[in-house]
């Protein structure tokens, strides 16, 4: 059973009896807002996944980050009244430029859309029909009864038939999208062969680093010494073999000579490496070595270290501690690429998602962080970085462990919110200005390795409109995993996430 | 392992990088307060009970809304400062009369007393001999070496001496405090002989009773009809006999004639009863029935209707219930004794009981109203009427389902508060002046038949300074059972509790 609660978009008067007496601060001049009705009343059923919402859509709308708070909501239908269209040149009813933006978020949120209300538009006789007529219960064949209500639908139907149509990328994504997977374990699981193969698709990825590649053979070797110094370019955690072919072809490119180690921990990739490598003739180029890269006794030292182990936040697949035990067998004025990367973090409303996990009816679940396209999701405020490591690293008293204390200011005009977590990216630097990126306001286009990660939070906060919402993350190191940790602590204090690593942890 | 959190009493100084940054609001400014401090701290480690509170007490105390908020909390230890001695006349060290009265509050409530810090004050050297010697580590018995810190222990000492010693009262009640009890189920089950015997020494409630039948029945039968008037009293549950006795002794002391009926329907006080009767000689006056007073078939109707159904929390017991039912063998304009209740509730902070319930790790325990003699708990603002019953109550459409919502403004001076549940108190009218009560502010002096009732929170809620916390409260009624449910809908909205009496409902 659902149970669809319906509401008004714009914000409502306050009913008579609530103006009175509304109390003080900002809570009590929220009381007119809808959200503030459904959060009330989804908060008092237990965030029951059985609520959902039906938008009432008038003429006017409030500000557009009032309005984003929906998209994270579980909203099925918005019904448009006809008294919300404009009349265009020709009679017909259309929709202010606003209406239409948002009723194209509704379509791709996958909203029903409904229309309501009396003829309120006087549509000129002779032109109906222009339209193509798709009645299903027309009563006399000659002259089709049409419904009054037909030149809206009309035009709702023209919004939805000019929508540009999914790109490839969003094509690959529609299945992902607010599904919940856990991270990978790349340390102590080995990958598979489909997951390589996923991952060896993405063209921009593997270009961005064969720009990197050739960036920082130009800068070792300048034109004079190309035909006669050769470079050592080790890739650490070659997998099947997409980043040795990016190194060979920057090599080719720029015309420097190099000399590629390829090691690989995984024995089923290293067999299609050996078979890659035979196949293209790399033999005297590439020598495979089947080892995992924190204890292999390397014969030389390097030039360039080349890996590809990079999460969703960056560090959470453990690149740092993998790193720092690769730059062993990195010259002292050797490049790593990637040289930095930061994972950052932002606030977000997300029912589905929060659902989904409290589902599970565990702690472990509530504390775990997942791997997740986002789509019916409001983002409350911009990210901002967590945690940032660079490559290589020689000072002695290096630690992976970080500490970070976030303020996010929402807008004010947002109104209040409700968060359910965070959701985490990270921007990596190749090499100089070659960067991948995830973060939203900076992504690397087309790019579809990475979803963004997901750290939920126990029990949603409210964060009443005007507040500060704060919230501090660590990142913690013990000889056997890693693992963050993480809690709210303004508006509300909300319990540490994740104590010791108890619910999640990546295993070095 | 518990671990004791040593904390200032007054409000500290902000620490210099707090004091930029507080973000805005009332949030920011309390920083500076150690409760805050505390609180969130505690909120991190979900709410642990093996967190406890060590106070250091200086020379300037807080506000006394604020020092309440203690009360309330896991406190051990208070470690008075020798600084925070004054001197009197005579060159010893004293307290100020609000230290004095903290201290004294501190020792009901059983927190350690430390004494630390440097000797102050300058003690005349040949009084020493002046104080008896307790000291157990004397190194040499001819000239024993006295601590210096004796002056300050001894004045505290003197505060503990000083202190009155517990009433019978509260030595009856000392161990129960803050020991949650569940309510009774008198209609379901028959109380034990145990507890009538307790009850029944309560002599105050009878003598309260007496007074209002007295009124009663100098009010219903003129001095002139005094000889020939006969005034039917029914007592409606009348266990082993305490309101037939109380009854009879107001009939002579009014010297008005009257025909008691006692109703019961427990079989075992019913034995007791009879026994009573004939060892008073009450024979030719009391009638006993043995029934549930909802299916009497009485054989006239009364005058007068006397009952003690009352529970904590005033109709929680079901005298509404039975008292409609009971009301059909009243005279139309028959009294009730009581002829009036109301049901109180007060926020409150009370660490304690909320680990108590938690500890169950249910759902139905965070969900259910306990009986409990309230003693480490801080009341937050005072208490507020919530649901009145008048009897007899004739009006056709008469129901004893109710619904309010109650909004408590909370000191402002009291600072932040963690809210862990409401304390429950009743007020009745036993007949025009005359009352009963357990309502902090008006209470009946040294009765005891009733401990307060305490409705817990799922989750405390914190409310910031100077936000109101708002409460719903419903009284429901099925054709098998009465409960209760209850929600916070400001600062934050909490789940709606004892959902369909789900956890807690008393039998009909």
């Amino acid at each position: 059973m659902q149970l669809w609660l319906r509401l008004p978009l714009e914000k409502s008067e306050p009913m008579e009896n609530e103006s009175e007496d509304t109390g003080y601060g900002s809570l009590g001049a929220a009381l007119s807002d809808s959200w503030e009705s459904w959060n009330s009343f989804r908060l008092l059923c237990e965030h029951s996944n059985q609520l959902c919402v039906a938008l009432d859509i008038r003429r006017s709308l409030p500000s557009i980050n009032s309005l984003f708070r929906w998209f994270g909501e579980p909203v099925r239908a918005a019904i448009i009244h006809t008294d919300a269209f404009l009349t265009n040149a020709r009679g017909y009813p259309c929709l202010s430029k606003r209406h239409q933006k948002l009723i194209t978020s509704f379509f791709e949120l996958s909203f029903q859309v409904v229309i309501s209300g009396q003829l309120v538009h006087s549509i000129p006789e002779e032109s109906f029909a222009v339209f193509p007529s798709n009645d299903n219960d027309t009563i006399n064949e000659a002259a089709p009864i049409r419904h009054e209500l037909k030149p809206y639908v009309d035009y709702v139907a023209f919004l939805y038939q000019r929508m540009d149509p999914l790109s490839e990328q969003e094509r690959f994504e529609i299945n992902y999208r607010d599904f919940l997977q856990s991270p990978l374990q790349p340390l102590m699981d080995n990958l598979e062969a489909q997951t390589y193969e996923t991952f060896e698709k993405d063209t921009v990825k593997y270009t961005q680093y064969q720009r990197a590649v050739c960036q920082a053979l130009l800068d070792r070797v300048p034109y004079e010494h190309a035909s006669t110094s050769q470079t050592v370019l080790m890739v650490v955690g070659a997998g099947r073999g997409p980043l040795v072919r990016a190194s060979l072809q920057a090599a080719e490119e720029t015309g420097r000579k190099i000399k590629v180690y390829a090691v690989e921990k995984n024995p089923n990739a290293v067999v299609t490496l050996h078979s890659l490598i035979k196949l293209e003739g790399w033999e005297n180029m590439v020598t495979v070595v089947s080892c995992d890269m924190r204890h292999w006794d390397a014969p030389e030292k390097a030039d360039i270290l080349v890996s590809e182990l990079l999460g969703s936040f960056g560090d959470n697949e453990l690149s740092p501690e993998c790193l720092d035990g690769a730059q062993r067998f990195l010259k002292p004025d050797g490049i790593s690429i990637p040289s930095l990367y930061t994972s950052y973090l932002q606030p977000i409303t997300t029912s589905k998602l929060y659902n989904d996990v409290k589902s599970h009816k565990d702690l472990a679940h509530l504390e775990t962080a997942y791997v997740v396209k986002l789509h019916r999701v409001a983002k409350l405020a911009p990210a901002q970085p967590v945690f940032t490591f660079v490559h290589p690293n020689f000072s002695a008293n290096r630690s992976n462990q970080r500490y970070t204390k976030l303020k996010f200011e929402i807008p004010f005009d947002t109104g209040s919110t409700l968060v359910h977590g965070f959701a985490g990216y990270f921007d990596a630097v190749l090499y100089k200005d070659i960067h991948l990126s995830i973060e939203p306001s900076m992504p690397t286009t087309t790019m579809f390795s990475w979803f963004p990660i997901f750290f939920p939070l126990r029990s949603p906060v409210y964060v009443p409109s005007g507040y500060q919402l704060e919230v501090q993350f660590w990142r913690c190191c013990a000889p056997s995993k890693v693992w963050y940790e993480w809690c709210v602590t303004s508006p509300v204090v909300s319990p540490l996430h994740n104590v010791n690593g108890r619910s999640y942890w990546v295993g070095l």
